[in-house]
């Protein structure tokens, strides 16, 4: 497995933690790679919001120091305007569409990519599970993890009684995400502009 | 607040990442510094092992990195054969004292310090508490946090049913802290034994 690093941020309550804890489990458990899990706790932790960074690796992980990550998945606007300057020069950013509006600044990602995470995860009647949508669709587009330890990370990581909706949630993503690279074969890659099934592409 | 590395490690299911959490939200949230706590996932995470990285500092971090920790919490036998040679030389040394057995090795830790966790956990009835019990024996030990902080980052990491029975088992742990440092300001300081209240010192 390539070294990926991955940021996922958001606000508390969006269980951004435990969206970066299922991505780390499915490299290194179901996949067995390396994989390093690093939470920051400061002022923005108190101001109510919060982000993980994810290393991923076929090696060993020394140095857990994410500087600009390749994948950034930002889930309110507040991450978005923090962290998108961070991200890698071609990297990839995605979106929840309906929390976060992209500003003019130019950035180096070649590619933006949006899904309307929280209304998917209210279609299963559950909004807390957009965490496991963004998983899902993070999964679909980066094709960094195969879908199957994804899904045995996401049953590894909730109780029991919650397991059947995470997994409904994780599809709901993953599907999303297959439907719009789909409509991107046919209309050509992102440069640079959001690209999402309801939107601009 | 100084610049504190803290590794936390053991077997899975005895609530490492919740102890090193507990540390680093009261460092951050509720005593104003700030902290990084990061979790590897890898072979040894397949192996039923866990370990935690916590960097306390009253700056930002920048390298969430720890090499050799300040202080080492180690709650197994294979986490103190693994953990131990990486330990600062002059560090502090806190362990299960009968779940890890010292071997001869000579190492760097000018300071060991035991508490038996496990069976002052069973005391209130509940052993998987143990881990809040190395917290407040940590805190009690190092003087790196303060008490209250503590509590408090306890009280709010654990369902609202459960902060009776951890802020019990957070008590249990400092004071069997404090009564050992009391017993060691008459007997002298550890110098690279093991002290405890049943043991050696």
């Amino acid at each position: 497995m390539q070294l990926t690093e991955i940021r996922i941020a958001g606000f508390g309550g969006q269980g951004v933690i435990l969206a970066a804890t299922v991505i780390g489990k499915a490299a290194s458990i179901f996949q067995g790679a390396y994989a390093t899990m690093t939470q920051s706790f400061g002022p923005e932790a108190r101001g109510g919001s919060s982000s993980a960074q994810v290393i991923l690796s076929g090696d060993p992980i020394l140095y857990p120091y994410v500087a600009q990550p390749d994948v950034l998945v930002v889930m309110s606007q507040e991450a978005y305007t923090r962290f998108a300057p961070q991200l890698k020069p071609g990297g990839t950013l995605i979106i929840e569409q309906d929390l976060v509006r992209l500003d003019n600044t130019p950035h180096g990602a070649a590619r933006i990519y949006g899904v309307p995470a929280t209304r998917l995860a209210e279609e299963l009647g559950r909004k807390m599970v957009l965490n496991v949508v963004m998983v899902g669709f993070f999964g679909a587009i980066t094709k960094v993890l195969e879908a199957e330890s994804l899904r045995q990370a996401v049953a590894d990581s909730v109780p029991p009684s919650f397991q059947k909706l995470n997994l409904s949630a994780f599809e709901k993503g993953w599907d999303y995400g297959v439907k719009l690279l789909d409509k991107l074969a046919h209309n050509g890659e992102p440069n640079g502009h959001l690209v999402s099934l309801e939107g601009e592409a």
